[in-house]
């Protein structure tokens, strides 16, 4: 038996809004922020687990308080128990009937406990020697559904169905393990598209995204008709008529207003668009939905939990499901969601980039190709090319596809300097209190 | 001109587990608890703004992070241009691009802003010498506008029926003033209704409510069906068959469970089915509402936002609306939803209770009756008879409802020493960090 003996955390701000990398309609001068935590045993086996809250600034602090909070419950712990049952880890911690008053499952309070959730799993994966991918697609269907929270779920997936889907996947698996080591996971780029790019450059990186082999690109829109219009005409006419092109509202619109907006760009052909709307809105996503048929819409990487992705399939409002590694309850809730999208026939393409959620998200892709979907046909996990140099098994991206990590691990680990290099002393920050 | 200051933040906690006060199906131990905040100025006018997010315990110190991080828009700031303004005001915060990130518009980091905003509503009150529902009732149509944000509204509501909705209500506004100081403004207590209670103890006071001129009680139930048929039996008994019960599972079911479990109890003919389950499951309620009508469903004390309204809304989920004061956006956001509610012809009866709840809601319902909605007829604010005497202007009940209150502000300043007597030191901490 060993112990938690300490939960240490760090507050990580890289000063991405000095260039215009990561800007988009909603989010003008990010600065890519992880709220990051270290969970360290009396093992003396050397492992720790990592984990942490994407965040893009101001508020990483405010993040960081929260994960403190939720790090009570695990800090003095014995090792074992918790890790053999992490399905009841995550319910005690989701369970903790005074901080659910702060969400409940939503924001702030939600992501500290996906960030404490993944830091075991990382923690889980190095004991066992295993890529976080591996282990959990090696795990039986019923250890896998044993992971799931199926309150307020069974309206549309039932502990039996999901049983059934993971039995459904279990011929092939080793197979499908096979092709994954051999090819990886296929990725799209949204490295060209970010609004703060000049024309020249945004046709630069289209060519290298094709060159690079990359099987789609995304566009950001949303903040001028004309310009967006200016911009997908470069981008088609650079990468030909057929080339996957996805466009990213983040958030920008109103129903009326993205169904007009998306018409007007219907000609170049939007491989899906992406956040429309509030990511509360499941009734305004169907309804665009409906409004731009056949266009798909996508979504996610603010979806709060599982309740509002079980939401946005039952009433057709999405048809790419777009998971991310630290906004829901961590790997647990995901499972749930790659689960729900299995139900619903629905193809998983994460959001990533920001600061290691390419890393993490890989690995719920590459779970879902062995174990659950069974499939990668239709499916890309997003790559933007920020700060993997940061992390101890940064993504390794050849032919458009992502590797698959062979790092025993969850990917979650930043190296110790960087972590230094970049905590928080208030240097970078250039806004004001008066904003 | 004059500058704001300071804001200063207290971390205040009640001992209230040490009873079984406030316990329900979900939040078995609250430590009742607020997040409070103090807006000073150098005006030398002795007027300050407070504010604050009501907890329910642990986390309490993450709710004043996220506050501390959100008011750094306005310390420095002018007084006057942000409180003629509220609406540019409220905009600002939720606007913070950075911090957006961590909701968006919901949890924590939402709440703060509530807290920030509702501070400087107070302060705006006690400047202009009025009471806060006074103020805002008094506003025109075109200033109480202006305090929305519309943003993935319009699909439901757009500022022209706005304006419509309040100029209709401008007639008799000043006939209804002098109604609700003449006879304030229905309450329901759930005194009575608290799980820990024995069947003794809600006898009595299901007595005691009705002898006190309360025109509704309500009853917590989810916990075990038994004990709540056997409860909700002796409650009928006593109240006489046509009295107002309704129940509330604080978010205890999944679908299916709910429809069973309420049909279960309509023989004692609930007045409405409060939270039967996630608040972030507008399709979920809608099932329920249609699989248990006619008995309606209630929500509100944990949806996040007018987004969620919105989409309860048009989705038929809901029969009543349950704002707070302290989850959304503060006053500016409930404002939106008491016009939400005025579109949709749905009656507002606000969640209250906790620490200041009753304190701060009912200028919300006072504004509504006078200048929105136009009526009280159908509508009931909840009363819980805890921890008034800690505020500077207590809520005063007389005959089953809230007397209007005169004293300028809104209603969420608390006595000084009662700040000081119950600021956080772990004293009354029961719970271990091992949960």
């Amino acid at each position: 038996m060993s112990t938690i003996v300490s939960v240490d955390v760090s507050d990580v701000r890289f000063p991405t809004s000095q260039s215009l990398d990561g800007s988009d309609a909603m989010n003008p001068d990010p600065d890519y922020s992880a709220a990051y935590l270290v969970v360290r045993t009396d093992a003396g086996d050397g492992h720790e687990g990592h984990g942490f809250v994407f965040t893009i600034g101001r508020g990483n602090d405010v993040q960081l308080a929260a994960i403190g909070a939720v790090a009570e419950h695990i800090v003095g712990r014995e090792v074992e128990p918790l890790l053999d049952d992490m399905g009841a880890a995550s319910a005690e911690l989701i369970g903790d009937s005074q901080l659910r008053w702060l969400g409940p499952e939503k924001g702030v309070m939600h992501m500290a406990i996906g960030a404490v959730v993944n830091a075991l799993w990382d923690l889980k994966a190095k004991r066992a020697g295993m890529p976080l991918w591996q282990l959990l697609a090696r795990m039986s269907p019923e250890e896998l559904v044993s992971l799931v929270d199926f309150r307020y779920l069974s309206d549309a997936l039932t502990r039996d169905e999901a049983l059934a889907i993971l039995r459904a996947a279990e011929p092939g698996k080793a197979e499908r393990e096979a092709q994954l080591l051999e090819s990886g996971f296929p990725a799209y780029t949204t490295t060209p598209g970010w609004l703060g790019y000049s024309d020249e450059k945004l046709a630069r990186l289209c060519r290298e995204a094709m060159a690079d082999g990359f099987t789609q690109i995304k566009l950001k829109v949303g903040a001028d008709l004309d310009d967006d219009i200016r911009r997908f005409r470069i981008a088609r006419e650079v990468c030909g008529p057929d080339f996957p092109i996805a466009i990213d509202a983040n958030q920008r619109w109103d129903v009326q207003a993205a169904i007009d907006w998306v018409q007007a760009l219907a000609e170049f052909r939007p491989h899906w668009v992406e956040e429309p709307t509030s990511p509360d809105d499941v009734l305004g996503h169907a309804a665009i939905a409906r409004g731009i048929a056949p266009i798909p819409v996508a979504t996610g990487e603010h979806v709060q939990n599982r309740v509002v992705f079980k939401q946005l399939m039952q009433a057709d409002a999405i048809s790419f499901v777009q998971i991310d590694a630290t906004r829901v309850g961590g790997v647990n809730e995901n499972v749930a969601i790659l689960l729900l999208a299995a139900k619903f026939g629905l193809p998983v393409c994460p959001h990533a980039g920001g600061v290691g959620l390419c890393e993490a998200v890989q690995h719920l892709s590459m779970l879902d190709f062995v174990a659950v979907a069974g499939t990668r046909e239709g499916r890309v996990i997003e790559f933007v090319d920020h700060l993997h140099e940061h992390f101890v098994t940064p993504t390794v991206i050849e032919g458009g596809a992502y590797r698959a990590p062979l790092t025993p691990g969850a990917g979650t680990e930043m190296l110790a300097e960087s972590v230094r290099d970049y905590t928080w002393t208030g240097a970078h920050r250039v806004a004001t209190a008066a904003g």
